[in-house]
């Protein structure tokens, strides 16, 4: 008789944005009449760029012509996007990455939670906390965390590093020593940074203990201060140590288009084998490429006019982001984040946990948000709200939660 | 020190189109006067269908403008994608399945790939050899098959059911208890193909020993005669037993556009957990969907004109496949497949490995097929030619191959 797979049964609940979508139809359909204004999950809301738009209709007329019909792609992505990244994401920055040490994938959540795949059951790891939930749940249904203890809400095999209001929103270096050390810079969920000189400390860190970064990039283009790194490759010594997750979701609106990337620099060995090739065979093994038309399109991203687009598109969520922070600040509530990130991260008024939080606000100001606690338990007693709605309803819904 | 997963580095050399791959650069490299034909890797020639591609220029519009703009998809696939599947390939040929249970994906071959994780790592598997290579490597990855012996070519804690001219190309039901039986019909590589009282037998076998099939059809547009199944749900009892595996890349050209889904009837449970579930699980949580376009691409496949669009699609690639199948047999070969199946078995000369026949049409031919073997040892002294090449060059390459 087949078994099925024990480590998926010890997920304790649903995905939590499942959840949350789960909440909020209910809500709906018990009040048909309220108008629902979403700043829950990072969903972006402009449509595509011109640039894009034009990339992508001349992709799918390709597809139409025999003779410029695409069938498979090479399985870690055309050569056309991996060199457009590793020119501008990369050496324009005066990062040493090359064009075969970028594999195209559709989506960083694919990639961050597939990632965990090429390292040993054995490795303990580390993550923020709160945190992305998919870096922890997917090392859950690898059998990498050990017992649940439903109390405290941990795993007793993963290495929570807290970033609360009192280590501002950073991590500190784990007393215990990790294998693999998640990091998510401008961060999601409480939209901080961290300078250049102080991921300088975990690369420097990580290449002490034999620990690999997995180093989540996806907020990149919100960076609006000089001193905060758009890439790990920044740091010396990143290349022996360092993963990179790109994303084109945030940056160019690619959330329903899927693409991004993974960043391998051939230095990062255990022993002789690189990650690298672990990672090749997997793409070449598991996955079949993401789609030439979606290909093109992340080419267009790095056009002058895609760039100048994208920069406006940023613009206008940033916008979005300033409303958030000062219309939550000027009513009184602690924020943060919010700067160089389109995440506002909010203290919750004292005696609420977040789950009531979120109940709270969408029952009283139908305004959805994600609750700090989806993100681990040092989230408790935090909530997010996202910048990626329009400029309108983000209005609207500041006005709405100010008057509650 | 973070240490990699072992299971990786079991895996024997590199995946098999990696190698042709390889080989037929650095021909052409050598030979830059050549014309290479490529008859080997499984990938379509013809241009996507006019249907599609009008689908594509409006799903792309839409995406240009924020009223009609698509982020996210759900997690399980769009609605109207799912709907137009459980009508036009399950209900309309009298297969109990509903749209809730079917999980759209960006291809089979990641779902064929990622399936296996839902699973306990004790189960065992059966695969018929030869065999797709994705079925097995990924079990390897995931340290479910034991150990390799380099002499037989196979590994220790996988069932072999051997499909070869002594079978008629039709595995037999294996002596030892399976948990997880990967069929594949019509079949990739052998182009063969099982009647209904055939399949029947394997469903009510998986049923009594408590074993899941997962059956990937994603040839099952060639299908020209009339008692082979198009799905394993024409048979009685497959809704306790049995996951489907679809795929876009071959009945619609989908192979750079990226489009599969997954089937798993709620039925099929392993005590009280519905393998539904798990899927569900993993879906939510390490994938965010297929591109809205391509899933707008996957509904035109099934419109009135997509149907007829697609259905002389199919009928130039079988043309094909008489062609090769026709003049092969007519120059001495004893061939088989390419009646229900895109693809055409080759028995080799007596005296050749299949490796040293692939090197041989390659230099003298300078055509490209696929060894047996690399799909398995059962595969040796066989070669299979694809009928997705153009009508010109397909007749091109027979005469080349007569003429050797």
């Amino acid at each position: 008789m087949f078994k099925v797979n024990e480590d998926y049964l010890k997920l304790p609940g649903s995905y939590l944005f499942s959840t949350i979508g789960k909440k909020v139809a209910a809500f709906q359909e018990a009040n048909p009449d309220k108008g629902i204004i979403r700043l829950g999950i990072g969903d972006v809301t402009q449509p595509l760029a011109p640039s894009i738009i034009k990339a992508l209709h001349s992709a799918v007329e390709e597809m139409a012509h025999e003779e410029t019909f695409h069938g498979y792609a090479p399985d870690l992505g055309y050569e056309f996007l991996r060199s457009a990244m590793a020119k501008n994401d990369y050496q324009n920055r005066g990062c040493d990455i090359e064009a075969d040490e970028i594999f195209i994938s559709d989506g960083a959540k694919c990639d961050s939670g597939n990632i965990q795949e090429i390292f040993s059951r054995d490795c303990k790891i580390a993550v923020c906390d709160p945190v992305y939930p998919v870096y922890v749940d997917t090392n859950v249904m690898a059998g990498r965390t050990g017992v649940y203890d439903a109390v405290t809400e941990t795993w007793s095999d993963v290495i929570y590093m807290p970033c609360t209001k009192e280590t501002d929103f950073a991590p500190e270096l784990p007393k215990e020593t990790p294998d693999i050390i998640y990091l998510c810079f401008p961060n999601n969920p409480t939209g901080s940074t961290i300078t250049k000189a102080q991921l300088q400390a975990w690369v420097d860190y990580a290449n002490k203990n034999g620990a690999v970064i997995i180093y989540d990039a996806a907020y990149e283009a919100y960076i609006s201060e000089e001193d905060v790194p758009h890439s790990i490759y920044e740091c010396d010594g990143a290349r022996t140590c360092a993963i990179e997750l790109r994303s084109f979701s945030k940056n160019a609106g690619f959330t329903g288009v899927r693409l991004g990337a993974t960043v391998i620099p051939k230095e990062v060995k255990c022993g002789e084998v690189m990650l690298h090739s672990l990672w090749a065979r997997r793409h070449g093994t598991k996955y079949n490429g993401a789609p030439y038309i979606v290909q093109k399109a992340g080419e267009a991203v790095y056009s002058e006019a895609g760039k100048a687009e994208l920069k406006e598109q940023i613009a206008y969520y940033m916008r979005n982001a300033k409303v958030i922070y000062e219309g939550l600040k000027g009513a009184g509530y602690n924020v943060s984040g919010g700067v160089n990130a389109p995440y506002i991260w909010l203290e919750i008024p004292k005696g609420m946990t977040s789950w009531e939080f979120f109940d709270c606000l969408l029952e009283r100001a139908n305004v959805v948000g994600t609750p700090g606690s989806g993100f681990g338990p040092s989230g408790e007693g935090y909530f997010r709200l996202t910048a990626f709605g329009s400029y309108e309803t983000t209005v609207e819904a500041i006005e709405r939660i100010r008057k509650m």
